[in-house]
């Protein structure tokens, strides 16, 4: 590998991520990193950068010229979703390393290319899946692996504390629309826990889903979602997530073969049965059978090391072949989920996953068609970390 | 009106359910209710009544007999599903007042024709949704209706607490068939919640629902159902309920403009605001407004009288017109929600509620055509009071 003991890194877009990420690698969270270069095409981000950054900071206008430079290794990009595929694939082309922030892209279809230009170039490809990095899922990982809960059944979860008023929606002409950003709740806030959804429970084959579109703002996009997803294995789920409600919820019930995990509030109970439901349930005389589950508190480690983990991960794996946070595949994996739940919320039909790339870019595409840029000033947030 | 100081009652069908009445009675739970007569087809069940019943009540072995027989002001009906429009109407028609068995039957249709036959009759037709007079369904009806929490935004209701063995389906042979029962456990277990949901919440006005038959057990009607509600206002509903779920989970989330409720474990906890989060959404100046919920256990008054309060209710109604737990119209809307889930779930499609009687009766005698008996002997339990 040709990178040494420090990965030099381009971070291409320094709005409200970026600009986190640069102070994350400035404050020494991520020792095996040196930021090398940032790019954005707002003159008020590079003079924010000019100011803030150390002087050997290289300072571009554009994300191909980053490329371009010779001064990185690998790049972060962080710019809006739809730009995602095109800087992404340079970067490969030019030989360097990718971290992207998620959603992969807005199209599965432009994931499938990123991927393609990653094996092509034999470099690495990996996207800000940050919530793996808390402890509270990894336990939560590390006890449905195991086997002691028994396979999939059902799972709930309630993302609804996304809260956002129309002032959110308004600091950013791109934000909400389908042209500027190509979706609402599920491309802006909820790639990770549909990331995580699918990392805990499998991959749904099918999904009925209902996407209401500017229901709670004065947006294009969906803000409220309710899905109804079926795994492989037989398993039923619901998803619902919104920006609309206060106080919102997070709550991910996961019931399994031989007991249940709810995870709310930042800790997770388990209920767990030494007998498996499955055997007991043709075995049993008694017609209402309760028996015993033992209940806690799941341990965890207390690490939660967010975005500097899935950076020093990267660094990690590129200076010594150590796993990343989240495959390549995983990022197409969690844009194929959001995409059927659109394509299945705008066909009003159950759909069995993964949804025709051409149906979905087809559909997308006359939305993208009637939408209108928002009448707002953009503006670049120091707390919007998700 | 006719009746005196105490309600001549005779319960028609004392099996699980028609028996616990009878005690219910026998132990003075009742005070304004004197049984006066038994029916059942099975000579062990009358067998039963003779042993453990007063003298002077007259036991039938048809429940026409009774109804015929002149010793009653009013009849309990507590046989199957099936038989409930037949024996109410026959009951109205011969002037006596009815208190039915949840659900008021399987097809809206037959339930149309009771509340029909009511009018005509001008006799009081009422349902046991006895999960009404639970103190603490009583107390969230109360907040809701106040107007403090402003209106409903979004409910989330898993029911999987009805976790029954294969030996329970194998104790009847009517049990979860088509032709037997008409349905599982939309139709056994769930017409209380989906009673206390239309109570609580409204009546939804679309489904789109999932319903798995026989997927945990060997039956042939459904025993896990996911529906995606819809509701007049806007809001939106998931609702999720299964007998295969160990253990299972009782949650309900009720979310309104001004805070939300979750009920769950035998108590109600309410996030309440001041500020109505539709006015906050468009007035605030932060993008991410959290605000202040106001956190409490909701108070209740402790009193939970079950079958026990919606029978004095229906005496206290005939005897000197106070309020009934549930009217007829409410028996045929938790039938209209319940028809709407299955057909929704045979179809596949989203449908407006109420559904078309003719479609959801055309589904149902297609699945009787091919129903068949189970092949196993009938038990009555003394323990199943749902």
């Amino acid at each position: 590998m040709e990178v040494k003991d420090r990965v030099r890194l381009g971070i291409i877009g320094i709005g409200n991520m970026g600009s986190e990420h640069c102070r994350l690698i400035l404050g020494g969270k991520c020792p095996e990193i040196r930021l090398a270069a940032v790019a954005d095409l707002r003159p008020e981000r590079r003079e924010w950068a000019r100011e803030t950054l150390p002087e050997d900071t290289k300072i571009y206008a554009d994300g191909r010229e980053l490329i371009g430079g010779g001064d990185c290794d690998a790049v972060l990009i962080a710019v809006p979703h739809y730009q995602h595929e095109a800087l992404a694939v340079a970067a490969l082309e030019a030989g360097l390393h990718v971290l992207c922030e998620k959603p992969a892209a807005v199209q599965a279809s432009r994931a499938d290319r990123m991927i393609r230009a990653a094996e092509k170039a034999g470099k690495t490809l990996t996207f800000m899946f940050n919530q793996r990095t808390n402890c509270v899922y990894r336990a939560m990982k590390e006890l449905l692996e195991s086997g002691r809960m028994g396979a999939l059944k059902r799972m709930n979860w309630i993302v609804t504390d996304w809260y956002r008023t129309q002032r959110y929606y308004d600091s950013g002409s791109w934000r909400a629309t389908w042209a500027g950003e190509g979706g609402g709740v599920l491309l802006n806030q909820c790639p990770h826990q549909l990331d995580l959804l699918i990392w805990l429970c499998g991959m749904p084959n099918a999904v009925t889903a209902r996407c209401m579109e500017g229901k709670w703002h004065h947006i294009e996009v969906e803000d409220d979602v309710s899905a109804l997803l079926e795994f492989p294995g037989g398993a039923t789920g619901v998803f619902a997530a919104s920006t609309g409600d206060l106080p919102g919820t997070n709550r991910l019930e996961i019931d399994c073969e031989k007991g249940k995990l709810v995870c709310e509030d930042g800790q997770v109970r388990v209920w767990r049965m030494d007998v498996n439901e499955r055997e007991i349930c043709f075995s049993s005389d008694d017609p209402w059978y309760r028996g015993e589950a033992e209940t806690y508190l799941l341990e965890n480690d207390g690490e939660n090391p967010q975005h500097a983990g899935v950076i020093n991960a990267f660094a990690a794996h590129l200076l010594r072949g150590e796993p990343l946070i989240a495959e390549a595949k995983d990022g197409l994996r969690e844009l194929e989920l959001s995409n059927a739940i659109h394509l299945s919320g705008w066909t009003g039909k159950r759909l069995e996953i993964p949804v025709s790339r051409e149906a979905f870019d087809r559909e997308l595409e006359k939305r993208i068609a009637g939408s209108r840029k928002r009448d707002v000033v953009d503006v670049t947030y120091v707390t919007d970390h998700s």
